[in-house]
């Protein structure tokens, strides 16, 4: 049994459907959020920046006191997991085996489907794990940067957003994908609409649910769940604090956000 | 006559349009270009963060010699301008006064309509300047958070852009405006299309062409233009290699990038 909190971070609001899950699956352990709101997103920035500031990220999520480290930011798994799990003095879990695995267990005709960020897209994480567990699986893999700004504006059910799906899903559903890997921590928000467009026999992998899963497992086998009877406290740390953020976390939360901090990783430039 | 480099920033790659356009009206000024890609955009975070930003983008700048510094980016105009002005040892110009400029130019009917970022439109900047230039204006202002990652995507003349448009256009058309000011560096590779849906009773105000119109304008009366016949220097810096960066940007400068180099405004946190 252990009794710290888990740490959870992200480059901004996405990671907090991982946060959700986390929580209503292991509604005993107490959860440390770090967004980094001031630098957001990753998705666009290279290797070499997101490895920098997941290591901030880290480092400060360790300074809480922290049990484990969870990497609810696909961009930042896909560059920095092996680099943290090298560093890090506790246990460093992502996002993508998880989906990985989830992937390999839905799909039956072996023709899989990703979609995320540019940077998760172009770093080809899932496709190397995918097709190193499982050869001759086939891979459509497309990085589809509209869609956070859509979710961020909660235009889940508009017509726009149906259009930009449409063009989007073209090469998945010419592919014949069965499964579908959202591989990207904001887009649970969208599995209503995926679902409507892509049918009941494309199955929908979200790598928030899978990832939260993947932790309890993970924190059980180690014998470290908290196991306490009350519920825990959810703690939000931010870099900055956005234009409507609290409207839209608790969209992404599903809950009221309590105790949030602002706090800076950066020192100033030194010219 | 004043034979040092212009400085501009922007927090990517949309303040190119303002070099396209200062580089086409005064072929003979060398120009430095900072774009702060490593925690673009700046379009989303609080004012204290972006005029952080903004001082140490000045900073990289002046460190280079320049004789003025332009603020290719509504956001950190916004923000930022006159905290700048005050701290800055050169004339710093910002995107915000000639469109202001130009839309009161424009307006026959005094309804005058402005998109931009959350930032931009949240801080009202243009807003209270027009305002007070004209008391009696009528003001229809939106923050339209999509265009940006539509036009980084290259899609200027998809469906899901005019859907997109069609939504965001609706209150600008019920209140008749005759002028749309479009507020962020990056719209004016969406002019066609908005021609296009507003139709020619309604004039566009190009924030990245009426800047440069400015930076001319106030250099001229300084006697601060360089003047010299041979064609200058267009050096860009940036603070992270994106994916699909040169592409891009050579779409928004329209021309070819040659001097490009990577530099880092940060320090390594210090936890």
């Amino acid at each position: 049994m252990d009794k710290r909190p888990l740490g959870i971070f992200d480059s901004g609001v996405g990671g907090l459907t991982v946060v959700r899950s986390l929580h209503e699956l292991m509604p005993t352990e107490s959860l440390i959020y770090l967004g980094d709101t001031a630098r957001v997103p990753y998705g666009n920035k290279s290797p070499q920046t997101v490895i920098r500031y997941a290591r901030e990220d880290s480092k400060f999520l360790l300074s809480k006191g922290v049990k484990a480290v969870v990497v609810a930011c696909n961009t930042a798994t896909a560059h920095a997991l092996e680099v943290l799990r090298r560093e890090l003095p506790v246990p460093v879990i992502g996002v993508i085996e998880p989906g990985v695995e989830a992937a390999l267990k839905a799909t039956r005709n072996r023709r899989v489907g990703i979609i995320g960020t540019q940077g998760t897209i172009t770093s080809a994480a899932y496709q190397r794990a995918l097709q190193a567990r499982l050869p001759g699986i086939e891979l459509v893999a497309e990085a589809t940067p509209l869609l956070v700004p859509l979710i961020e504006e909660d235009w889940l059910e508009h017509a726009a957003t149906q259009a930009v799906l449409e063009q989007y899903l073209r090469h998945f559903r010419e592919a014949g994908v069965d499964t579908l890997v959202l591989a990207c921590t904001h887009y649970p928000l969208l599995k209503p609409m995926l679902a409507k467009l892509l049918g009941p026999e494309v199955q929908l992998v979200d790598s928030a649910r899978t990832c939260a899963d993947f932790v309890r497992g993970a924190l059980q086998v180690a014998g470290a769940l908290n196991g306490g009877p009350e519920e825990a406290e959810i703690r939000v740390y931010l870099t900055d604090v956005p234009v409507h953020f609290t409207r839209m976390a608790e969209r992404f939360l599903n809950r009221t956000l309590e105790n949030v901090e602002v706090v800076s990783l950066e020192s100033p430039a030194s010219g």
